[in-house]
């Protein structure tokens, strides 16, 4: 019943010539190096490191969200979170892969349309400017999600959206326009959100921000525009399922962790490019772009020696990337696997009809839809790069729905805490953005905090 | 008079430990190198190859096309731009940078607002029924653009918007919502055109796609949404005269490609981040990964040698993505060198107030904008990645307009022929796209083209 296929075919070096790994070393010393891997992770989640596993089947946890955020629908005609990094990026996929936004409102005549969901991830204020000035304060609710409550521009960013609320509809009614998700023992946000009461939502102490997105994090703004969140928890759950064995190629995450790392750390393969054939799915890439980045990339072993290891993650967009990078993937060095996603159906597939006349026409293949045509793109680039000994892998999701969402998030992250014991790296800490935080809070004057050493505005070395 | 500067301090090694290019060789081996690599580009654009540095001053071209886009004032809503790669990213990186769209429309009440803009640029069918399902067909006009006038996904889209405008307005009234932008002398865009009396605009041949956005392919969509395209022309002529010294230290796109070739060639820095502090330049750096990425990533070198070169460009955004990439670039494989773009000025810089009790202010250092937050995220970041020995550097515009965003443009087309030259390799080919294409054409059933060899469905492979 699941609906995620990860085919590894180009990733293999079955006939002649071709490069890739022996499909003998599956059952071999791959096969051998991923259970024991799976093992860690095994023993990792039983002593409570890695909560997201169990957030699919968290469902009083998941009730109370759908319960808090079904209160919005008739009362706000947005939702904003303010959020960054992994507090936004799985809200944001969320929205772009199951189509909150035009299609949410006004779908049954009887009922209020869901909000719009907005996400504010960035203190330009430019656009923060402009999105405010966008929207109707009265009619607009406030997700502020920082799992530390500290995060310097999520609070900024909090600090000028409750001016404008006070302004606008008063600062004793702005609290009903708010709603924070924290840690539920500690930080500014947490503490101060009692005192005032504005309601708040957890993120589980043992679920880190870039493995949040199936808790309050990414499924309360979802559910607030409609989404089906339980079906995305559910879709979850069957992947969660299926990462259960320690037997390599019955196991989604093993393979996709495992292939990649080889390619890394044998043929030198680090750069490695996610591709949806979906634009629905862009937002997804730049997920799995944080949670694969920001957890293979480390300073330091687990065996506390020096390591410097970690994939560069880069989003890609098919077929449109074809036309920008695919030059770069075929003919530049050979440091790139391309990971493709595919997505099988289509509601409305598009004929390419002839154009009537007298509008040209221009010579095209009978019959074909547009849907037709992005598979094939993707077809022909996966067997160009092959051909050229460039090693892809794809991942097809017989449709694209909430529960197909659900696996697809809960593979990727399966796959990228197998990758940091794969890698030898501890995959659920962030420990080098601490010396620009330190450099940030200095530049503002915080007591405690050293500025970094600044050059004179006219040295010499610009041009 | 000059926006745009480049800030090199964090590329080189002056104080004690620091990693990066001596300083004294910008006088000295890299200075020589780049005077070459000027002579081969002036010897290159004087063999009438690089049309592109001469786009600024084809005055009365750009008159032409500014005529043919006011005549879509007050007649249309919506213009669509059909194109893909250099027929998409520049495009889109005027309209995002200078604010087309909502700005645009209704800036005076005397005059008709500008038509709204929208660059379609793959051929997913949901994005696509999305966008035409917008549109109301009678008020919208639709820019087919294509170099060689056979881009099979351009052509796709226009048989689509073909069949709809031809059943909504008529076809013979659908003539006028259509312009096609192509080579002047060949390809089917611009054989059909003439026969049924389209109206066409040229890429002069000399300009490849990837170097266009100053040709018709980009000024005549952002003049008809109401942008400065003389002002952007004016920047790059700037640009231009700037960049005609072959002294390395006084040419700014001389020290782009100086530096970040010799990182890559020197020290396997061979991944560059674009990295802008500015929303309105995401697109930018898209932009720039085409140009960078599909110019220098070659097979072959100059010589006819075999070369694999090509540094991988990757996009980031800042702030953002100091919570999601940040991690990697400092503790990940030195491999990366980081290109930040950054904005002195701000309309409306935002203050950070206090917010209104009882709403919870949190600790807050007084008197801070989010435009001096964003400003001093970058600092601490140049500053925190300096201390870890990653190198980086600075792009600076002293405001974002027109003008600016003009200089900005010609600085990276003459630093990619710069780096082209440097790395040996042609940067105005992409040979290795046409094995794609090949099976393309296969796939979609032309005769005379094999389709590829593809696996079994159920071939076992797969998990």
């Amino acid at each position: 019943m699941s609906a995620v296929t990860v085919d590894y075919r180009n990733l293999l070096a079955i006939d002649e010539g071709e490069a890739g790994v022996d499909p003998a070393r599956l059952a071999g010393d791959l096969g051998s190096r991923f259970r024991e891997a799976h093992e860690d992770v095994q023993r990792a989640r039983r002593g409570g490191s890695m909560g997201f596993f169990d957030l699919p089947r968290a469902l009083d946890a998941a009730a109370r969200i759908r319960r808090a955020a079904a209160g919005l629908r008739g009362r706000f005609d947005d939702v904003v979170v303010l959020g960054i990094g992994g507090s936004a990026l799985g809200t944001r996929t969320l929205r772009d892969a199951l189509g909150a936004g035009d299609r949410a409102r006004g779908t049954s005549a009887a009922a209020a349309p869901h909000p719009r969901l907005h996400v504010a991830d960035n203190v330009d204020p430019h656009s923060i400017g402009a999105l405010l000035n966008r929207l109707d304060m009265r009619r607009t609710f406030f997700n502020v999600v920082s799992k530390s409550g500290s995060t310097t521009e999520t609070l900024a960013l909090y600090r000028v959206v409750a001016e404008r609320l006070a302004r606008d509809v008063g600062p004793d009614q702005a609290r009903e326009h708010l709603l924070f998700t924290t840690d539920p023992r500690r930080g500014p946000l947490r503490g101060l959100a009692g005192e005032v009461g504005i309601p708040t939502l957890p993120v589980p102490p043992n679920v880190g921000g870039r493995f949040s997105v199936l808790s309050a994090v990414g499924l309360f703004p979802a559910a607030a525009a409609g989404l089906d969140v339980t079906a995305v928890l559910q879709g979850a759950a069957r992947m969660e399922e299926r990462c259960r064995t320690g037997e390599l190629t019955r196991n989604p995450a093993g393979v996709v962790a495992t292939l990649l790392h080889r390619a890394d750390v044998e043929r030198g393969q680090r750069v490695h490019v996610f591709m949806p054939y979906c634009d629905r799915l862009r937002s997804f890439a730049l997920w799995v772009q944080q949670l694969w980045g920001e957890s293979l990339g480390k300073a330091t072993g687990l065996d506390g020696r020096p390591a410097a290891t970690g994939p560069t993650p880069l989003p890609a967009a098919g077929a449109t990337d074809q036309h920008s990078l695919l030059q770069l993937f075929m003919e530049g060095p050979a440091d790139k696997v391309v990971c493709f996603l595919t997505v099988d159906a289509a509601d409305d597939p598009i004929p390419i009809d002839d154009a009537p006349a007298p509008l040209p026409a221009f010579e095209f293949p009978e019959g074909h839809t547009l849907h037709q045509l992005i598979a094939i793109e993707h077809a022909a680039t996966a067997a160009a790069l092959r051909t050229r000994k460039r090693p892809n892998l794809t991942i097809r999701l017989a449709k694209l729905d909430a529960g197909a969402l659900g696996e697809l998030i809960l593979l990727f992250q399966a796959a990228t805490v197998y990758a940091g014991f794969l890698y030898g790296v501890d995959p659920l800490t962030q420990p080098g953005v601490e010396l620009g935080k330190r450099y940030v809070h200095g530049l503002l004057g915080r007591s405690g905090y050293d500025p970094p050493r600044m050059e004179e505005a006219n040295h010499p070395w610009q041009v």
